[in-house]
């Protein structure tokens, strides 16, 4: 074993050994309750009942991260290591117990034949581990479940970590997601001085579950095409015999080491700013390599029939148990281990020590490098507001300014971010673009705001590529939001669903150290459609978000710029959360001074006194209003019955934090019974203007006692129209909301069918003036609140 | 105006008049509410009070059009435009209007003064069109409001298509999206046979809302490296001189239509089988195109300040209004123009006749074309089910033998397909590959059941793909399903919201036929974790399509094999629908007849009297039940009750067609009150078992009489564990529903109380069990339901 290449006879034979401890470990999990080290023979009681799990992307995973643990110690690398391929967990479990981290964090899983037969018996084992990469997988930061985001959350850990090499396998299957396609794309987004580097690593096994893989039937030509197209420059080490494949591997990693530092010492010490193409890797081995190569009369190495079991799992058939027995003895244990189970001196002698370890590198468990966020004084933003309604202001042009000052206070640190899909500027954050937006490709006199250098990430329309960037860079430890168009945030709703998955699982493992929570600024919502129209109105992702768990989501609709101001300041500096903030950006009035949205939003939920008029008795309705669009025609529909019955006592009621209405034990924001009693009361009338859907105040407050509410919100109606026009099409508008008021208050007789009356004259008036004139009346435009004063 | 090329002068004189008359009637809709053909002095009441829209993309999509036109002409061409980037829904408008099918569609906006002053008064006007592709614009099946779906539905609406070419425009922006990123290598699924041709055209115009593309702003040879190596030809037309750009433009076209006739003939008539390199084109133009150079000091024309309206919309200002009437001028429609405001003969003569006209070409209306699917006997395929319970099946793999069949009766019409990512084998559908996987990339030896004409679409690991793929097939006439595990199906959330509002619009238009229902079969559900996990849990598609228009969705969730092929052969035979089928995949227990079963998914819901025993009397709780697994375990649970407490009056109610629950003004399934009373009671306890989130059933039935309501679902819990513990977790399982029943009907007293406890005892038992063997216990997996003989 002896072939051309880097390493040495010797090198060559115990990088082989390590190789074939950690495929043994793999095995060992998919197949074995007992007898771990196989010093009996093997029997059927040994075996689990019913093993499930996956081996075909194994032993190439294995050869990787003993290949790249040669390298970190050659070159005293800080490397993490991303495992792209669905089903891949038990590789990364086998490496990380053999380098001596899992016991580190699983001190009963440990490096001794007990501890082996610990790891075994866990794998696929009710209340035991999957077979992905998990939060509970030393070293990972990236969940093999759904497939897709591997490159993306590696180009997010090595932003603004200079010194660090996220080194991301990517998996033949998961290169065929839309996601994963674009994510080559990341490096324009790289500034080799300031960011560490990525080095993908595409493992060509051939095979997915039960097909072949593009990328493994094209020609060679082709996949180097595309590569070089991506802007990398592709290096290939292909092949089946063991010992040809570890000189490639070492040469190949050798040059690619040696390639970042060229690049990075290029740009870091000779300051050359021309875009590098930084080198990766195509790797191509035979699925569930090393395993048997057929089974019955079937070819199993190098074909998809490895991709789970590679031998069946009956263990009843002596010949099944013989094969199996041959197959682990193949690895050759009794080399491997010692006299108590623990890896041979010669194996731990190999693996780089410490925080080196790829399991133990603390970027990969980033709440252990979290720092906190420096924020100014956000009441120092604050839009004055004299009176509620006395001015208007566009709320996230108000957050800009303090978003900007995050950002440069954060400067020197260089742990804050933006990710946006080229909508910064439509949305109104446009004050932050001082903080430059980041692009390593071609500059053209003209450009606006871009740089190298800069803080914001929006220069890719991907929603998939923001979300897969910022997830990388909360969960190597450090701070970012995500802004958004509110209805094209649907197109990443699975990711969210995984991060709330992470997050959960994540939050039970004492080892796992809180990251900074995932925050959505989502604005351009479903009520603003000036020239944009039905494929831009979705405001669900509030519902898809709202099934998470209670322990990880929160939703907030502040009503003006303070609320939205104190809102941003509090999810920012939260841990383990996803946020989403549901915002406004055209000029809207504002309700209420700083002071005032600090405790409206302390309490998230709370009675607007000075729009009600029910002080001192029970009212007879209640308006509800959650979302600037609702709000805004709430206090308008109230203004209309103050004055023209000024009789009846409302209430207007204001909710912020969408979850108070969840009950408490649902909840941790959840109101009991008896406060939400309180502010809503036991059954008088609730008219509840809502931003989304208007099922989702049912589903949050279907266990409550006042079953008279009555919801209005988006219905799917609308397409190019005027603002308003939006509302009355939904029947959110003013009129609307008032009819819904008078027609639950019988007692008004025939002065509440006179201003039902009244109302739906106005409704025509209104469709019969945009029809003539393509805007709203002018009534509607330059409605004010009155202050109350007047009414 | 006479460069080298394939044009004669005349012919250049006359394609770029052409393009001038279309880039007026784009500009034209932007701003003007009169005075359309300018024969008056441009004065601030011709304009729109607030003109919105778009114009970057418009006038690079009109030259292409233009340049179409001309060979379809030349070489009688049946060509559909796909038209990818957003918001250039106007450049459509104007070339259907130029070209007379608007006219024909739209009478009212007729060619002539009064039908073009109709034509720009009605663009981002309030009731009018907006500024994307739409279900509205003539020639269209992709929608521009979201991006990246152009390139998928191109190929799914050539597929089985031989002598159709779709033209595709997929915009710079849009190219940066994972879904278009990875729709590239659709070609290695093209049969140049019996498929037709996708020529897609890369529009280069450099900018997106704010930012530069990446495309514009990497090398020349890193473009043309990633197309080759993404299996394409290409061929770059650059420029922004048009009369170069017209002679460039038709060479490359020229080019283009030869190459995809020479491929189609050596495959057709020569039998080459070797995978095609097609030609594609890079077409570089200026943003914003003959559109104003400069505004006040800054650049307009090139930039993305062209993105939206060029000239500012401040109408009151002499200068902007001399400016903008310089800029329409410039395109001299007194030329382009008759005496009636039509046309000129000379441009009408220019442009293709009837059908062939990408306006009236039938399968961008693809109802028009729709014919009815031959399907078997669905009763044929029945599985024989002697007694409630008595057999086990496959639910998959039963109605696979049925789906197999439908293939093979639909394989002359070529007009049925199946689109799955790699998971037909998975989800146990294997008996449909004697139909063959389609594949065109390299074929090797052990390859299964891979075929150059296979009806099966499951060769890509995309869900994306198979989404666009199948809505471009059922958009050009077609039928099919897409088949998925339930909880990836969430990554085109986003596409299915999309589709729905395509539906719902065209469903408006009296024009767009009718076309075959979108139909999901998603199976591996959340209750299936043999090996798979937290990650692969997700029910929520179910709560994300409920949120749909009533008029368009529908969710069914069949127990068993019987009524799921009841329910499938409904489905695809259904129209203008998107219909959601859960199913199972695990060996499980059948309840109903074929007979039995036709009946009970006819209702949609019904009483399961065999397992009921409220004959004759008000039941003192009902057990409901939705979906296979809660199906099961609510009959278990009935056993326990019946043998227990065989004096309690218990109704089973099983839903299959799940939107009977909600109103019946709500929905068009939805069951009256009354019926709803009927099967549920006014006021009795309802303990219902769902297979997914719980508030879904809430949101469905909040309206109803009967709020003693008790749903048990996933509530996010569970990972790598048994089946059995799956519905432990979760509350769902037999044990914990006999206790949520109990504790309903307190006049059980003490005997109510020592089931309870037994119930508890059962469920540390079985946690005992699963801890120390790794499965559920026997009686749990040997369960089998009694008959009520034995009750």
């Amino acid at each position: 074993m002896s072939k051309k290449g880097p390493l040495t006879p010797d090198a060559l034979h115990k990088i082989d050994a390590y190789w074939r401890a950690a495929n043994y470990l793999a095995a060992g999990q998919l197949y074995l309750l007992d007898n771990p080290l196989l010093r009996q023979p093997l029997r059927p009681e040994h075996l689990k009942p019913t093993p499930v799990g996956h081996w075909g992307t194994v032993p190439g995973q294995t050869f990787l991260y003993t290949h790249l643990n040669r390298v970190i110690t050659k070159y005293d690398l800080n490397m993490i290591y991303v495992s792209g391929p669905g089903h891949g967990g038990s590789a990364l479990v086998a490496q990380t117990y053999l380098e001596g981290t899992y016991s580190e964090i699983y001190p009963n899983v440990s490096q001794d034949e007990e501890g082996m037969r610990r790891l075994f018996r866990q794998f696929s084992f009710p209340g035991g581990i999957g077979s992905h990469c998990a939060p509970q997988t030393p070293g990972s930061i990236n969940e093999g479940g759904e497939l897709g985001y591997s490159l993306a959350h590696a180009f997010g850990a090595v932003m603004d970590n200079p010194t660090l090499i996220a080194a991301c396998v990517v998996g033949d299957g998961e290169a065929e997601t839309g996601p994963l396609a674009t994510a080559w794309h990341s490096n324009k987004f790289l500034n080799p001085v300031t960011d560490g580097a990525v080095l993908p690593i595409l493992h060509l096994n051939g095979y997915k579950i039960s097909s072949p893989t593009l990328f493994a039937r094209i020609s060679h030509e082709e996949v180097e095409d595309f590569f070089k197209g991506c802007g990398w420059t592709p290096r290939f080490v292909e092949g089946e015999d063991p010992a040809q494949m570890h000189q490639k591997m070492a040469a190949a990693l050798d040059w690619a080491i040696r390639e970042i530092q060229r690049i990075q010492e290029g740009a870091r010490s000779y300051g050359e700013t021309e875009r590098p193409r930084w080198p990766m890797i195509v790797f191509r081995s035979p699925k569930g390599w090393t395993g048997p190569r057929q089974v019955g009369r079937k070819k199993v190495e190098g074909t998809f029939r490895s991709h789970q079991l590679p031998i069946p799992a009956d263990t009843a058939q002596q010949e099944t148990l013989t094969q199996l027995e041959q197959w682990l003895r193949s690895y050759h244990p009794e080399e491997l281990f010692d006299e108590a189970g623990a890896p041979a001196p010669f194996l731990r002698a190999l693996s780089p020590q410490g925080e080196r370890r790829m399991g133990a590198n603390p970027h990969a468990n980033g709440g252990l490098l979290l720092r906190e966020l420096r924020t100014p004084d956000f009441a120092r933003y604050a839009v004055d507001v004299p009176a509620p309604g006395a001015v208007e202001a566009e709320d996230t042009a108000e957050l800009g300014r303090y978003v900007r000052d995050v950002l440069k206070l954060n400067q020197r640190a260089r742990n804050f971010r933006i990710f946006a899909p080229d909508e910064i500027v439509s949305n109104k954050l446009d004050r932050v673009l001082d903080m430059g937006r980041r692009w390593d490709a071609e500059l053209l006199p003209g450009d606006e705001a871009l740089s190298p250098d800069g803080r914001i990430l929006d220069g890719m329309l991907s929603e998939h590529m923001c979300q897969g960037w910022l997830e990388g860079y909360l969960l190597t430890g450090r701070h970012g939001f995500l802004n958004s168009y509110e209805a094209f945030i649907r197109i990443v709703d699975s990711m969210v669903s995984q991060h709330a998955k992470w997050l959960k699982v994540a939050g039970n493992l004492p080892w796992r150290q809180d990251i900074a929570s995932l925050n959505y600024v989502l604005s351009s919502n479903v009520w603003q459609q000036d020239h944009n129209g039905f494929t831009h109105q979705d405001p669900g992702f509030l519902d898809h978000v709202a099934n998470k768990k209670a322990d990880v989501v929160r939703l907030y609709l502040p009503p003006d710029a303070n609320c939205l101001l104190s809102v941003f300041d509090h999810c920012i500096q939260s841990r383990n959360y996803i946020n989403v903030m549901i915002t406004s950006k055209h000029p809207r009035p504002q309700w209420l001074t700083m002071d005032e949205a600090i405790k409206h939003c302390t309490h998230g939920i709370g009675i607007w006194q000075w729009a009600s008029n029910d002080q001192g008795v029970e009212p007879d309705a209640v308006l509800a209003c959650c979302g600037d669009t609702p709000t805004l025609e709430t206090l308008a529909a109230v203004t209309i019955l103050r004055k023209y019955l000024p009789e009846v006592r409302l209430r207007v009621v204001n909710v912020v934090d969408l979850m108070k209405l969840q009950p408490h034990t649902e909840h941790p924001h959840g109101l009991t019974d008896e406060d939400y009693d309180v502010l809503f009361t036991r059954d008088k009338p609730i008219i509840f203007a809502f931003h989304g859907y208007p099922s989702l105040i049912h589903e949050l407050t279907y266990r409550r006692h006042n079953k008279n509410l009555h919801v209005r919100g988006y219905k799917e109606e609308g397409a190019i129209t005027t603002p308003f026009d939006m509302r009355v099409l939904n029947n959110i508008d003013r009129f609307d909301l008032v009819i819904d008021t008078v027609k639950r208050l019988p007692q008004l007789g025939n002065r509440g069918a006179f201003l039902i009356q009244l109302m739906k004259d106005k409704l025509v008036e209104h469709k019969q003036y945009i029809t003539a004139h393509g805007c709203d009346l002018p009534e509607i435009r330059d409605w004010k609140w009155n202050g109350g004063a007047g009414i």
